[in-house]
């Protein structure tokens, strides 16, 4: 990791002050593969962040157009919502026409680390799946490295031999990367070309310095299917792909692990960090209900929180309109704001010391009645200005049995 | 409880077969007080419900009128959108004016078992909280009991020689009831008069086969209180109140935590349940963040999940709108299906199996792209169809790239 910490003094700095960790200890993370900053010398990001151990956690927002619903302007103001809400960093899963254009524009307002799927693009370039060849995926990726994509999902641990246990399942894949390649695998009869030709792969990141984050084709997409064999044969091969990828000297993301059961989660964790020698683990959910469609944002904030305290460090926002249609600026905010509750409290159950001040100074706040200073440290003042009806001395809720006025009845 | 059973033979049956337990273990968990059926003579409830170990997590939601919004007709309609969004109880907590006539037009429309906290219209009742007599306190209990109040909260649990554990907190005390009780015993220099005339209590509450749900005046009100030695004497002190009240063949609940970190969650509601011997637990909260006024509903649901996992029984809702406002019929919703999903989500990690094969079915439908069967599963059938833009083959979030659709292309 020599190279990619010689290009790092300036962020490594920013970021060590921020987290307050000492910058040897993001150092020594980045070597050891435990901590990514995501950075393609391409893109100017003004708000730099590192992901993994002993940092606080990080939230993802998915933006991107679909065949259904395709505008700039639209993916724009979704790019805006999720960087006002505080995302740390925003991925483009565009899917259909004008891809380049959308994600240049896109890249060129995003302040924060920017990712990519690229399957997404191969997979629109192409009239039938069956017909994705070699040189058009590693086109399409160094096309979008140079672009400046600071981070790409990569779908190359869906292999071959686990189709017997894909056709096991309730759900077989719900990845939309991972069901891509794996139409392609069937159509073609062929070993997943990701995985056959990871080293490729591993040479575009190295060459633009960006992270490969290893896509979970096989997570489950409920409950039924949580923890099962092909989640886990999926999971052992991105650990060995980790091992590949940073003996590269190239970042390296473990992505993880879909729907799940509460009492799934810690174990599914612990086995992830295990696997894959403790890389950043980005949390896809978990979704630990699968009859609340129009809350997954919470159903997932639930989940993610748990497996955030058990060590997960990057959280994948979904929204309140995840599983029925493209998301809306408003429901992007709400997916984000849930999400970074999820980051927050697993902070707080781990002694992160700033957040437990500010919490603690929100309590202060609450007791003396100081609506100013409460909106100041709420996680989205303005829906705080929504609820509280402008009553200076008190909210609506107990009127004058306010238990802080109480006092002088 | 031989009085409570002998009356309760229809409710057990009913109860029984929705859970699928047998009425043997229903009757056992009454007898030992792991169980309650919360039913007042006089109040004909027509969706009952059992609340306690090994039974499915119920749900409570709370309307009532404050000082500064109070009208029957909003009342009724929040009743009427908390019974529509599935609560299994509702508690009228007004304060204010026109109490009497507020309840006894909720009781008559309340389907589902209906409490309240006395304290709140004995406080309404006096100028000054210091003038609360012991005769108002036993003749508003006595009202609300022959009005056919189900289960009432009585915050007996705070006593004097706690007040200097109560003066080292950052918010003393944030229990509406509590406070007035906190209030009432440092005017006057007193004992809790809930706590010294607790027999008399027990009387009135058996007299009319009422639930007492002992109240946690001394819940923290912030993750900086969390678990502190207030919080844990009250709780010691419920439980020595819980053993008496059950002596007296009355039916009891305990109430509990609060605001605490995810890590202090599983620990608070393993030392609940052993203090009181397994008696159910009612959760306020668990609040495991309290930066994000207006997503209270997600920062409970998910320490109301874990606390569930952990051996907690009955769930009390909280709205978008706490900490700020009243909420509206449309918060009430969003409440109580937020509390659900914590539910829900409990009761499958607990292995619950009728919940398990439903969110099967929901996956089944999904893979299947059955949008009707996923509507009739939904938790709520309304959202899903606002969020679907009535696109039948598959939703807007992928489009032609639906992972149930990629197979064609």
């Amino acid at each position: 990791m020599t190279q990619v910490l010689s290009t790092m003094s300036d962020e490594i700095k920013e970021i060590a002050t921020i987290e307050g960790v000492s910058e040897e200890f993001i150092r020594n993370g980045i070597a050891s593969g435990t901590i990514v900053i995501p950075k393609n010398k391409k893109h100017k990001i003004e708000k730099p962040c590192a992901i993994g151990e002993g940092l606080l956690k990080k939230i993802n927002a998915n933006i991107g157009a679909s065949t259904s619903i395709s505008s700039l302007e639209f993916e724009l103001k979704k790019l805006h919502s999720a960087q006002d809400a505080g995302a740390d960093t925003i991925m483009d899963l565009s899917v259909g026409e004008n891809l380049d254009n959308i994600r240049r524009s896109l890249i060129s307002e995003c302040k924060v680390p920017f990712g990519t799927v690229p399957i997404y693009q191969i997979a629109s370039s192409v009239k039938n799946i069956g017909d994705i060849s070699l040189s058009l995926i590693l086109e399409i990726i160094e096309k979008q490295a140079q672009d400046g994509v600071d981070f790409m999902t990569v779908h190359c641990g869906i292999k071959e031999e686990f189709i017997k246990d894909i056709e096991k399942r309730t759900m077989p894949v719900v990845s939309r990367g991972g069901s891509i390649i794996y139409r392609w695998m069937r159509k073609n009869k062929k070993e997943n070309p990701f995985y056959e030709n990871f080293d490729e792969i591993i040479k575009i990141a190295k060459k633009y310095g960006i992270i490969l984050s290893l896509g979970d084709a096989l997570r489950p997409g409920c409950l039924a299917d949580s923890t099962d064999c092909a989640q886990i044969k999926e999971l052992i091969t991105l650990g060995e792909l980790r091992d590949v990828t940073h003996s590269y000297g190239v970042q390296v993301i473990i992505e993880g692990p879909g729907h799940l059961p509460l009492n799934h989660i810690t174990a599914n964790v612990r086995l992830a960090k295990k696997i894959t020698r403790n890389a950043p683990l980005y949390l896809l959910g978990p979704v630990v209900c699968d009859i609340a469609p129009g809350y997954d944002h919470i159903t997932s904030a639930i989940g993610a929180s748990l497996a955030a305290w058990a060590g997960a460090d990057f959280i994948c926002y979904v929204t309140p309109s995840e599983h029925l249609s493209l998301p809306t600026p408003e429901e992007i905010k709400e997916g984000v704001i849930s999400a970074r509750i999820a980051g927050i409290s697993a902070d707080i159950a781990l002694g992160k010391e700033n957040i437990i001040l500010k919490n603690k100074k929100m309590a202060e706040a609450r007791n003396a009645l100081d609506w100013k200073t409460q909106e100041i440290l709420s996680i989205d003042p303005e829906k705080l200005k929504k609820y509280c009806l402008k009553n200076k001395d008190s909210c609506t809720m107990c009127g004058d049995f306010c238990v802080f006025k109480v006092e002088k009845i």
